[in-house]
């Protein structure tokens, strides 16, 4: 028997955070939320759509992973706190297996953040999932696209690209395993809150690879009003990459694919070397090149320029 | 020529709000915001879906202002006030003339509240529009469902009803007077805010209506642990509603209607009448029936029972 809305949003979305700053959480007409004192307020909102940010047909747990994971990982760019999230759900039909398996990756990634569910919406339409995740930070120490300054070394996060080709396999393969490493991390690919937190008061700039690495920096880049040297041969591609993919391909898919919800960041070239070794204990680590004065992105593999051509990813080009 | 995602969130969805509690807005990872000290957050989010909350080929200035204003009508029901938003829209094309409109209709509103639109998404896909709206409200003095008591006086704001009507006009009539009253109110309808605010501390539960008075009133008894005699010869019928309708399907629109952003809330009966005088600057006010200890919604009619079949609006029923 299909439910109805508010039995919907009863039985599956009003798992309590825990959080005693939630002075009043879903049920209401709004949330009531307590900001500490001196933090500023976070606030970043994505959408996926299905047949365009997740497949058609994919597990209804990993689409409630990614649609938190998306937004988690703006937080993080900033160096925030998460703290609660607004779920919109447009579905099609009220499936209680759907439904509770994305409610299941959704709370699974919430709860591991200590993020409270404290509000949102259901309607029946086509299938589109828009969160909006909240967080704090203090204001001072919030790292932001616009201060890379000439002279700053370029790092990334982790291995961009495993969801791009995680992604690709998907669509590729008429079976592919769920167990698939590229395809779990495409699924399941965690945001960078510890390393967004640990970046605080220290990246002179920052923001996530959604888009892919090379067009984000051009906007980090143009935020900031400088440019950058990318080296090419310092893009790191995991071991899982390269033992699938011909170098070319790799570097392809590091560069332009998106998904993986790392963090590209500046630290000031004085700190650079003390800081990785500070830091890399959050995570993997890597230099890939220096913001420069001159406006763009210039690629170099060993020191020899190299034109480059593509973008990012534009969901109106 | 269409444009790229990014320069569409930089042609129309740019504009300042002139607050100076925004740190960052569009255009970062997320947006950065100030929230006043002893001011709790609070937090709403609405989705609108083409073909179910608007009509396939409604004007996009009604879409942005109905995107926006089902929002502000939460934040209003608990007494908030407003600041900023945060936009998702998912767009089958970047249609230029579509999207000046439907800015124009959002920014309007945004304007007329003193609201800034601080971030957002725009993605391809079917046409679906979430907004979060923020804003604060001193914790103690915030409106919620969950405070009616036995004895409290029942009020309804303004004339619920002719939204609905508005609506039913768009979908019988071939071609409608943008004019019309009823569908003017239905595409255009008022977030009570102002009321809202001086509900603050007053009203001892209040509700905004969009999914019709009669099974909003049961959400709102059911959150309190009471009941309610509704007076069904009290409901407010408007002139237009009256001269354009029979008396019985005034009722019906009245209490079944939804989408006039009206609020629901009840007042201690001893400061009732005081209170109804004093607030009724604001907007109309209209006494519809007393809480009562035991469960339930009752109608009566000049004080004779009558039952009452139908509900609100479930969008999964």
């Amino acid at each position: 028997m299909p439910l109805g809305e508010f039995d919907l949003i009863e039985r599956y979305f009003s798992r309590g955070g825990g959080r005693r700053d939630v002075l009043l959480g879903v049920g209401d007409d709004a949330a009531l939320l307590e900001v500490p004192p001196g933090q500023a307020l976070v606030a970043a909102t994505d959408t996926l759509v299905e047949g365009r940010h997740f497949l058609a047909g994919a597990p209804a747990e990993s689409v409630g992973h990614q649609a938190l994971a998306v937004n988690l990982s703006d937080l993080a760019a900033m160096g925030a706190n998460p703290a609660w999230a607004l779920l919109s759900l447009s579905l099609p039909e009220s499936d209680e297996a759907w439904l509770k398996s994305f409610a299941d990756g959704l709370y699974a990634l919430a709860e591991r953040h200590g993020i409270a569910l404290v509000g949102g919406d259901t309607v029946r339409g086509p299938r589109v999932v828009t969160i909006t995740a909240l967080g704090f930070v203090e204001p001072a120490l919030a790292l932001r696209r616009a201060g890379a300054r000439a002279g700053d070394v370029l790092y990334v996060s982790g291995w961009p690209g495993e969801a791009a080709a995680g992604l690709e396999a998907l669509r590729r393969l008429p079976m592919p395993s769920p167990d698939d490493a590229l395809v779990r991390r495409y699924r399941f690919a965690e945001p960078r809150l510890a390393l967004g937190r640990a970046l605080r008061g220290r990246a002179s700039a920052a923001m996530d690879v959604s888009d892919g690495l090379f067009g984000d920096l051009q906007k980090l880049c143009a935020a900031s009003g400088v440019g950058a040297r990318l080296d090419l041969e310092r893009l790191p591609v995991s071991e899982e990459l390269a033992r699938r993919h011909l170098p070319p391909e790799c570097e392809r898919l590091v560069l332009f694919g998106g998904d993986d919800y790392e963090l590209l960041f500046t630290l000031p070239r004085a700190d650079a070397h003390a800081l990785e070794q500070e830091l890399s204990g959050t995570c993997e680590l890597h230099r890939i090149g220096l913001i420069e004065s001159s406006p763009g992105v210039r690629c170099a593999r060993h020191g020899v320029p190299e034109a480059l051509t593509g973008g990012g990813y534009d969901h109106f080009a």
